[in-house]
């Protein structure tokens, strides 16, 4: 009679009516049926995008979709700016190398966030930059970039912002047209509340007009046939049409709550984990935390590795570990998609609990105490 | 009230297990219970694939499988002998044309098979070319092309076979390993009864030698970190989980019925379709027809696009159309994964049906007649 909860930044808890339309008869993907979903999910994602520029539907993960910006808009001559804070900074890195893009780091500690002045700095001396490549939440460490003062500094130069919304979307203010992003990519299995395997991007005019002039192969993710079949409520390739009516539906919900309350609950369960954790008298990797997700710092003689497989196998309770230099020193906990306030109050219990249970001495009902003493704040939105 | 059949070449059918379990709660995909499932699922392809070579896991379409064959196995400078008898055929000469790979076209008529010999005697001309691209069958013509004797061409010189099995694979017999092909591509959504969203790649040993030495960009289709990862049940980026989860209970059916015996069970209903649509009086459209899928050309008076339009709006029963040259020309029958002999009698009557409704000349009963003849026929495996 256990019963599991889902606490990973990706995939996320998928709403029931979204779950049950997955399970219906497969249809034709090119039906006029079809059609209409596709047309209706692009519109929708503009919502979720805060931009009236064209969202691209693509079957992949999230890290399709980066490739596909950066295959649709660089040339091989060109140098770009890379922020590497984490696991998925670093992955815009991999993918320039992969391409032979040269790009300049700017290589921050684990949980921290970029400072925009060092861009700035960074761009005054090699004006020719084509483009600085950001994450918006970085996910391995919960750090948010404040890509609207990025934008600030990229808008008014020949320098394009390109911003890893993956995990993000949904849960940390974007707002694309409003702030001057130029482009943003991202996917299914987070905020949207949909499994992995759609990933999306989202271009201005200029992004645009880069894809024309670039000059590396593309075909699977031509970004190109990609905005002009959706146009048409179509793919260039078949696409995870199971998915898209899944998106439907968890759009439904993020249309209907309206995105920027969607931010602001996001932002109140973030706000809630942040003051159990220190209540519970934990450290806070990030400096900046996102709305996204939330990254502990454990106990320097926990196992963190040890540690989250026990809470998965004994109470049920999945938590990220941490990635790479991180790995078995963090825990990560999402507060992203489908996601209330009882479900803060129980990823909260549990570590209380977990911590207790292992011998670290945790004063039990501190954190769901904070927590619910953030949470009754008067909110407008709840 | 009405009933809903699907006989589109991808996708196709679903068995309701597979559909059931995508309505599960979604769960973490570095589970151990995930690695588990995906060791699984890469074993059990193999069985389809007849090989013992790992087979490769990718989220994507197969178009997405296509191309990393090409990014990963080929290098700026290679010569390929693209053979094309329809849309797919050409997809691979599209995709060399956004890489910069020089082809060498075998061009023939929509729905004719590639004889052999004009493989080998342009091979014996430029025995330099790296590769051979072929479908196995074409989707768009239902043609098939003989790999085997491809294979037997290009296994004893420098030149790799690539065959697109993206609609034939479990349909229409495949042994990768006793042939001697060197690369399979395919996708979930065909004879696999999956949704799309997941594409599968196989090497042999020369095919790996010749990943190591190529020089063409690529990251999201690495095809030597999806190996790697597979070894150990994960992939290099987040995976189409609840599409994994849904493709193991699918492959337990093939498994269970065994491919050899799949293959036998495809065929026998691509005799059925193809001896009814002769004795309607209707022409097939390929020489050397597959068991994947039957095209049917229809009588040039007929609309063929309302013609599909109206047989999925009144009837329920959705045929493909053809495509581009073939548009409004042919219908497509797909008896394709999870069919068995009462839906080719469901797509054979439908068809009589319709036909007459439109004023068609057509002998009611004449094509389930000869179809139930065909399968009547004492076949060791029904």
């Amino acid at each position: 009679m256990k019963k599991h909860f889902l606490f990973t930044p990706g995939p996320t808890p998928i709403p029931p009516e979204a779950l049950l339309a997955m399970a219906a008869p497969i249809d034709y993907h090119r039906s006029a049926e079809a059609v209409v979903i596709i047309k209706d999910v692009l519109a929708k994602l503009k919502h979720v995008f805060q931009t009236r520029n064209d969202v691209l539907l693509l079957t992949s993960s999230g890290t399709g979709a980066m490739e596909g910006a950066l295959a649709n808009l660089l040339s091989s001559k060109d140098r770009v700016i890379v922020i590497r804070s984490g696991k998925f900074g670093e992955r815009w890195g991999e993918i320039c190398s992969a391409y032979g893009i040269e790009f300049e780091p700017i290589d921050l500690e684990w949980g921290d966030s970029v400072h925009p002045q060092a861009v700035a700095d960074l761009l005054d001396k090699r004006p020719d930059t084509k483009a600085v490549l950001s994450t918006l939440c970085e996910t391995s460490t919960g750090a948010l970039h404040d890509v609207q003062q990025l934008a600030q500094i990229t808008r008014d130069r020949p320098t394009l912002l390109f911003v890893d919304a993956v995990s993000a979307l949904g849960a940390d203010d974007l707002q694309m047209d409003n702030w001057g992003i130029d482009v943003v990519v991202s996917c299914s299995q987070k905020g949207l509340m949909t499994p992995p395997g759609l990933g999306f991007a989202a271009l201005n005019n200029r992004a645009w007009e880069a894809v024309e002039q670039a000059n590396l192969p593309r075909f699977y993710f031509d970004f190109r046939k990609a905005r002009d079949a959706g146009l048409k409520g179509s793919t260039p390739y078949t696409p995870a049409i199971t998915f898209i009516i899944a998106l439907q539906h968890a759009l439904n919900r993020i249309c209907s709550e309206g995105i920027r309350d969607v931010i602001t609950r996001h932002a109140r369960l973030a706000e809630a984990t942040r003051s159990a954790a220190k209540a519970i008298g934990l450290e806070l990797l990030a400096s900046n935390p996102a709305n996204t997700l939330t990254s502990i710092r454990l106990p320097e003689k926990i196992d963190g590795k040890a540690f989250v497989e026990m809470m998965r196998k004994k109470h049920g309770v999945t938590y990220a570990g941490g990635q790479e230099k991180l790995s078995g020193k963090i825990i990560r906990i999402a507060h992203l998609g489908w996601m209330c306030e009882h479900d803060v109050i129980i990823a909260i219990s549990a570590l209380e609990r977990g911590l207790a249970e292992i011998g670290y001495d945790v004063p039990l009902g501190a954190g769901v105490t904070a927590a619910q003493e953030t949470l009754i704040k008067g909110h407008p939105t709840q």
